[in-house]
C-alpha cells in the first residue's frame, strides 16, 4: 500500500538493523485517517471473508484495529497482556513473546468474545517472528471460530513470521513489507 | 448520553458496590459503531474548542480515542504505561494510580508528540477517583499544551473524580453519569 510505504519512509526512523520507530503515526502518536485508509484497503483485501470479528492485541494494536472494526460494521476484541481485578475467569489464554519488549506474557480473551460462530480478521501492527499472530490463532483455534486471515500494518519480511504463517496456509495481508532496512542506507519495500 | 446509558443497563454487570463490568462493548470487545456515536456527541460538546490533539492512556481508552480522533481529524497519542525497548528517551512522565489494577504507574509521552501548539482533549472510558485524568493533565503541563477538556465514557459520579475536576475548572464532559449502582438494584444515572 503506497500510501503507507510513502508514511513509513517520511515518519520511519531505522535504529540499528532490526528497530523500526513508527511512532509519530502508528503506535504512540496514531493517524485515524491513516488508519482509516488502511482498513478500506484490508476490507477490499477481505471482501468475500464474511468477517464477523476482529481481534488483537494491547496496547498498540488496538487503535488501529477499532478503525478496522468501524470500516467492516462489526466488534473488535482485543487480547488482554495481563491480569485486572475484575478480569473474568473464564477466558482462553495463550503465551506470546513480544519481540519488542524482550518479554513473554500470557494473553487471555474472555470466552464470553470469541466462539464458534466468529469469523475473525486478527489485526496488528508488526509481524516480525510471528509470535504474536500464533498467539492469536491460538486463541481463535481454542474458541472454535474460523480464521479469515490476518492484517498487519507492517512486516518485517526479513523476519521469519510472514513466511512461516503464509506456509502454514494463512492468509496474511501486509499493508507495508520491509525487504531491507538499516540505519544508514534507509528503508526498502517488497511488493 | 441516552444510547450509552442504554447500553450500560443492557450490557453492563455491577459487581460489589463499585465495579461496573463493560467488557461486552467498551473495554474488551469494543462496539466502534458506539464509539462513533460518542465521538460525535464529543464533538459537538467541544465544537468551539479547536481541539488538534486526542491524548489518551493505554490500554482501554486507545479504540476510543482513535475514533475520537478520526472524527475531529486530528491525530491521537496515548500515554504508555511501561518502557519498551525502543520507548523514546525524551518524554514526560506522571504517575498513576489504576483503580482497577490497585497498582501505580508511570506514565510516560514523548516530547515529540506533545507541545505547546497543542490544544488537547483528554479521552478516557472511565472516571472514578480521577488519579488517571489527573496524570494526563499533568503531561499537558509539562508539555506546555492547552487543555480543552475531558471526555469521559462512563463516571461513576459517586466518586469523587469528576467533583474534583469541575471543581478545578476543568471542563468535563462525560456521556454517562453513573449516580448510584448495586448488584441487587442496577444502575441509576444522573444528567
Amino acid at each position: 500500500m503506497k500510501l503507507l510505504e510513502e508514511r513509513i519512509r517520511q515518519d520511519g526512523v531505522v535504529i540499528g538493523d532490526d528497530i523500526l520507530k513508527v511512532d509519530r503515526f502508528l503506535n504512540h502518536q496514531m493517524d485515524p485517517m491513516l488508519f482509516k485508509a488502511m482498513a478500506e484497503e484490508w476490507k477490499r483485501l477481505f471482501a468475500k471473508d464474511n468477517v464477523n470479528k476482529i481481534l488483537t492485541i494491547e496496547a498498540s494494536g488496538i487503535g488501529i484495529a477499532c478503525i478496522v472494526g468501524l470500516v467492516f460494521g462489526c466488534p473488535v476484541v482485543f487480547a488482554k497482556k495481563s491480569k485486572t481485578r475484575n478480569t473474568p475467569e473464564d477466558c482462553y489464554m495463550a503465551t506470546v513473546r513480544s519481540f519488542t519488549r524482550g518479554i513473554i506474557s500470557d494473553v487471555t480473551v474472555s470466552k464470553n468474545y470469541l466462539g464458534p460462530s466468529d469469523r475473525v480478521l486478527i489485526i496488528d501492527d508488526f509481524l516480525a517472528t510471528g509470535e504474536a499472530a500464533e498467539g492469536l490463532m491460538n486463541l481463535v483455534n481454542q474458541a472454535g471460530a474460523h480464521l479469515c486471515g490476518i492484517g498487519i500494518a507492517i512486516e518485517k519480511a526479513f523476519q521469519p513470521g510472514g513466511k512461516k504463517l503464509r506456509a502454514a496456509g494463512v492468509k496474511v495481508e501486509s499493508l507495508a513489507r520491509v525487504g531491507t532496512m538499516s540505519e544508514h542506507e534507509g528503508i526498502s519495500f517488497i511488493d
